[in-house]
């Protein structure tokens, strides 16, 4: 083996800036640390890198398996949207149509470019432009028409995986992205009833996947009119409070009433030999959920991943301070590995890497660190004298190591993997709810969201921004002047809240409800 | 229960065309039937129904464990190659930029169109058209460059699935499609040899995965110079014989030299710490292969599904004459299936369903025929009494039942369904063995390909078509003249195959080896 070098990539330090200093580089910062995406040369377009993407492919294979269990098919549907059919549905034109990537031209031929110079230009203009997918209820609505003849045709539960394009001015990786990746369901349902039960049911399995899989709470609510999905009847959301006390809207599913069955004129014979339109919905998810998981868990350290999501679950990393000492420490690695990636572990079994790359040592543990595997195990010579293994869990400091046999740490594994991902939930849900307050009084709700200044005053210690949880009456033009003095909006009207009669804190009108308010991502 | 009524979906017939009537009817037919895919709006455009898609998953699952335990990781990069990407390399550029879709607009805006009508057109012109990828050398080799720096940083091993469109005039579902999903390999290497390992490693996996999951034989080899992937400097590839004899490309496996490493100015400190250009290759195969699969097996009757790529291998049918029997026979069916879905299979569990639809029994038999499941296992309470189920195999005809006990058909199942998937590449081998001659003689050559009329004979008895082996000179222009001519082309050039000098069949000139020439798809 040859002489270790100091790699480029990974230097042992913490992520700079930390949080307090500048949350918004700190993201940045930890995305690039963590080796999770970085961007590419096409405006707002980004590279998924293999630690980023396997985050993706585990988020994938759980909601794959409860979209299944949930009677729901995978299909795949084009690419592309005819213009025409972009324009069936009033509202969602309206709402779609303003920025999207639009295919005017099916050829390449030798020209004058717009630059003044000779090369490739467009040629073969199309009859009719297409648009690169936004969201695909239309051209699904299309296959759904000719599916759906009769009542035993329905239920129709059907998801697709697949990239779309929304062409944003601003864009960060994962949480605004001009391409991204997702999950769309559409289904469609005989009765308005079903369709509205299906809303509710997919919200559920959102909640429970960001709950118990990322270890994220989210707070499960209706939009107002001004943040519906354009088109839908009612959106639902999860939205959670990222540590900066933003919130993120985790997933949406919405109840489209008959707006896009009449659209794309899915009808079916019902029991009774009439012709009725089906009732529809569309829910999703996307990779914005990566930059909710690091904006709930990462450090000043780097990125923690939650165990149940973690590509690797255990690294091992060798500590070879002696060349004559290497072949006995590899095999410890080695042997421990094979040991641990035996325990069965949520469906699968345990993924362990034996860190065996030519660095130093702490450059191999600080790049573990900042990439978040939940648990490092150093094995040295001095460990083997003694029987133990060095064991550092992510959540805690980085410098904190419990030393145990390898075989407590193969009995033990699965429950301290469980411990963590339940702290990482506690962590979070004691976050949210700090950070959550009730706000009757109008200034004492402006103080709330203007007093945030956590840029310049480190991590504060009094609350100030947050979810503020107060009555509102509805009105979108109020709505709408909040967003625009105070950049809150109203995230949610929780589903699990009552009916709490007083002043609306915007308008002193009578509000029947307290709804979530807060800065958004 | 309502009264079963008789489905327009699933008639109670064969397919129509037969093979020997309509042979490229009959492939559409069978898409048809099996509920695959069907055509889009969109033109070319396909859209993967769900039994079609559940193949694609199975093949993805088979092969990404296939690529993971190779030591390739996934990614995920850009939709969109800027057009000056397409440029860098001269081939590259050549052969791609010809028919693509090209984005010229980020916007929609309200406006007169084309045909004179008020309705949306494009505007927002973007500085640089972007083109939908159709490969993703160029912008995969730009992320290549900023993460190679040294030879640690080699080899670099990535996967990426994903979409992509090739704009074409002519097409058919799945194998030939404006848009399809794949997989695109893209590795770089510090080493010329280890780049050409990794080429032939890949198309390895292509083979064992074409022969031992999907049964479907082929010949590895090496492309002409005509055939070659724009840009590379050796393509290789997996062809096989379809039931017309002609051949199918399965997956291809590109050396693609230092040609895009210096268009895309990958590069790297090696050992002795001199800058170097690395070694790339790329490799692919495409939802192509669910043709292939259909073309290799399906029958007159419809899909014929190998077992280790079945989304369901055992379909129970309850066989209800009597109202009165229902409950029992339901609880029978419901409770085999239990047992059978215990039963291990290829890394996972059988996947069994029992098919409750309220069809006549003889439209879900024949639904399941088309889609090409398996087993079928049929309950009535006749069988009940006599303490036995009826099996049928799909690769058997479809009248063929075998009485056996539950228990015998738990115990036996796995072999059975392993003894299923040797049958079905036994006989595609067969086939293959069967129509495939060494032809010295120019004469018997051009007879060989002329004398197919499949559409008109019926299944024929003599060899006419299929793989003739022949000795080539590799003259580019006598392969084209050749294509021009008879429509054959050099399909490869077979790895295992040995020197065999003699006279090149198309120019009598000498020719060293002996090549496959077919009529391909």
């Amino acid at each position: 083996m040859s002489q270790p070098t100091k790699s480029q990539n990974a230097p042992q330090t913490a992520i700079q800036p930390t949080r307090a200093q500048n949350y918004a580089e700190w993201y940045q910062q930890v995305v690039r640390a963590a080796d999770l995406a970085e961007n590419s040369p096409v405006r707002g377009c980004m590279v998924i890198k293999p630690w980023g993407y396997s985050l993706w492919e585990n988020m994938q294979r759980v909601l794959d398996r409860m979209f299944k269990q949930t009677g729901h098919k995978n299909a795949y549907f084009p690419l592309f949207i005819p213009l025409s059919f972009l324009e069936k549905e009033a509202q969602h034109v309206e709402g779609f149509a303003k920025e999207c990537a639009v295919v005017t031209h099916h050829r390449l031929q030798a020209g004058i470019k717009r630059d003044g110079k000779p090369g490739l230009i467009p040629a073969g203009e199309l009859d009719e432009p297409l648009v690169v997918r936004p969201t695909s209820e239309t051209i699904i609505g299309a296959s759904f028409a000719k599916w759906v003849q009769s009542y035993r045709d329905l239920p129709l539960l059907i998801n697709q995986w697949a990239n779309v394009v929304r062409w944003e001015m601003r864009t960060r990786l994962f949480l605004r992205t001009t391409e991204f990746l997702w999950q769309e369901g559409h289904t469609a349902h005989a009765t308005e009833a079903e369709a509205q039960e299906e809303t509710r049911k997919m919200l559920d399995v959102y909640a429970d996947f960001a709950e118990n899989w990322m270890a994220m709470p989210v707070v499960k609510g209706r939009k107002t009119e001004g943040e519906r999905f354009p088109g839908a009847v009612e959106t639902l959301s999860i939205e959670a409070m990222m540590q900066d006390r933003k919130a993120l809207q985790g997933g949406t599913s919405h109840f489209l009433g008959q707006n896009f069955a009449k659209a794309s004129e899915i009808k079916f014979l019902d029991q009774a030999g009439i012709l009725q339109h089906a009732w529809t919905t569309s829910w999703g998810v996307s990779t914005r959920l990566i930059g909710a998981l690091l904006m709930t868990h990462a450090d000043d350290d780097g990125m923690v991943v939650p165990p149940r999501l973690a590509p690797t679950h255990v690294v091992i990393l060798p500590i070879l301070p002696k060349p004559e000492c290497a072949a006995v420490v590899m095999e410890a690695c080695e042997k421990l590995a094979a040991r641990l990636r035996e325990v069965s572990y949520v469906g699968g079994t345990l993924e362990v890497e034996v860190d065996r790359r030519d660095l130093r040592g702490g450059d191999k543990m600080w790049s573990w660190v900042k990439k978040g595997a939940p648990l490092r195990v150093e094995i040295g010579p001095r460990d083997l004298e003694q029987g133990v293994v060095s064991v550092s869990r992510r959540d805690r400091g980085v410098k904190e190591r419990t030393a145990m046999s390898a075989d407590a740490l193969v009995a033990g594994v699965v429950s301290l993997l469980d411990e963590m991902q339940q702290s990482m939930f506690a962590k979070a849900k004691a976050h949210e709810v700090a950070n959550t307050r009730s706000i009757d009084d109008p200034k004492e709700f402006r103080a709330f969201f203007t007093a945030l200044k956590p840029e310049s005053e480190g991590v504060p210690t009094e609350i100030h921004g947050g979810f503020a949880l107060s009555r509102f009456a509805m009105d979108p033009m109020e709505e709408s002047k909040l967003k625009d003095e105070l950049g809150v909006t109203v995230r949610c009207i929780p589903l699990d809240g009552q009916d709490d009669p007083g002043q609306c804190i915007l308008s002193g009108k009578p509000a029947k409800r307290r709804v979530v308010f807060a800065k958004a991502y």
